[in-house]
């Protein structure tokens, strides 16, 4: 499995991706599955990709084979706003899922994205594509999107994501976010690559994060410690604060 | 859906879940899933249910039957193990679902079950019985089982769960890892009801914790609080403390 996320802040936008990939538990691999794609001055794409992975191989290459031809034909480069853009991509990965059908019979050979950025003098924005080509966008409420195994760390994230916290504090709890996730289930994994934008930029800052980074390491080591103190400080209460269920016999 | 959770410590046993049914989310209900049942006076189960709603009402009935009815037959109060009184769950519930086979096409009418207990000078334990039927029992290192919406609150219950704290210590991270789910997702949420168990007592004491229940609000605004706060601590790391990805023109 997989579990990317994206954060939206009023300075811009945050993206993190692990790295793990798996076709059955003695088949591990690594990818990249956060890829930034910037075809012009003034228009920039983070796209954070989950399922299949040969699907979302060949829709990167296909995006990237339409930059790089020449044509009137929709592109990245071509797009006038994001929601463009991620209509674009749901529309090629259909189209790949589409071509090979008839040799993935029982298979499921669809992908699920996250597509982030800025084109132009748009409003930097993130956006969950679809397998079936359409897509929403994160709310103001809870400015997050997740894809893949996302349900273990998304309590850390709605505690946490707001659109006020600069980018350095995002990304602390996305990595918080992350360590949940990789400890409960062992199919999200290190390294994990780190995706910054700072609206207005045009320009991604990239990170690749390994299991053995000091900054991990020191993040991980401290939020474990704080969550067991946090555990601890929790109010006693005694039986008597409790609602007492009075039984009779048996109960059923 | 659903939320229950169990932890087996030292001293004995605690069950939480949540009370939530829902068919649809214009069929929202509240019902017991937490059931005790003390079919003698060295020998008390306790019982919780997450699955197709009519199919483990129906367990539970038999259950009781198997329990009022004279004769030969096993019930709970003639096995002599805890793993007996899994398996004999476990047959009641595919017996269930077998005979309504016929009217249930396209529909999940499994159930799944968490059986805790003491049987005479047997060690109190807690199992997770599958809809196939068979069980496994809580490891030492992770000594909880959950069912239902298990993902959102596994890694509060990996962080806090051992067998060493005491029955309310467990209780306060119990209803951590609740109250994450039921935060997270709208298909959990309360009352919720807890079952304590101290070993040789054969008693559970039973009790239903209100939304509005002082010990909750506490419980629920503090933990929020020092999640939040913890966030707040983690170190602070500048980008120079990362491995910053060097690129060179687009990238896939």
């Amino acid at each position: 499995m997989t579990y990317c996320l994206a954060m939206r802040l009023k300075e811009g936008l945050v993206f993190l991706s692990d790295t793990r990939t798996n076709a059955g538990v003695d088949n591990v691999g690594t990818y990249r599955k956060q890829h930034v794609i910037a075809p012009g001055p003034s228009r920039v794409f983070v796209l954070e990709s989950a399922g299949n992975l040969a699907t979302t191989q060949e829709v990167l290459d296909r995006i990237q084979r339409d930059l790089a031809t020449e044509g009137g034909h929709e592109s990245l480069a071509s797009v006038n706003y994001l929601f463009e853009a991620a209509l674009y991509v749901g529309r090629v990965s259909r189209q790949v899922v589409t071509e090979h059908g008839d040799g993935l019979v029982g298979v499921d050979a669809t992908a699920t994205f996250i597509l982030g950025g800025q084109i132009q003098d748009g409003e930097p924005d993130i956006l969950l594509v679809y397998p079936e080509g359409n897509y929403i966008r994160a709310s103001d409420e809870l400015p997050f999107l997740q894809i893949g195994e996302a349900k273990y760390g998304k309590f850390l994230l709605e505690m946490a994501a707001t659109l006020d916290v600069n980018p350095a504090t995002a990304t602390k709890s996305a990595l918080g976010s992350m360590m949940s996730t990789a400890r409960a289930n062992l199919s999200v994994g290190p390294p994990y690559d780190l995706g910054v934008y700072v609206r207005g930029s045009f320009k991604v800052d990239e990170f690749r994060i390994d299991a053995d980074s000091p900054v991990l390491v020191a993040l991980q080591r401290t939020w474990e410690r704080q969550l067991r103190a946090s555990f601890a400080e929790l109010p006693s209460f005694s039986r008597e604060d409790l609602d007492r269920v009075s039984r009779s016999g048996e109960d059923s």
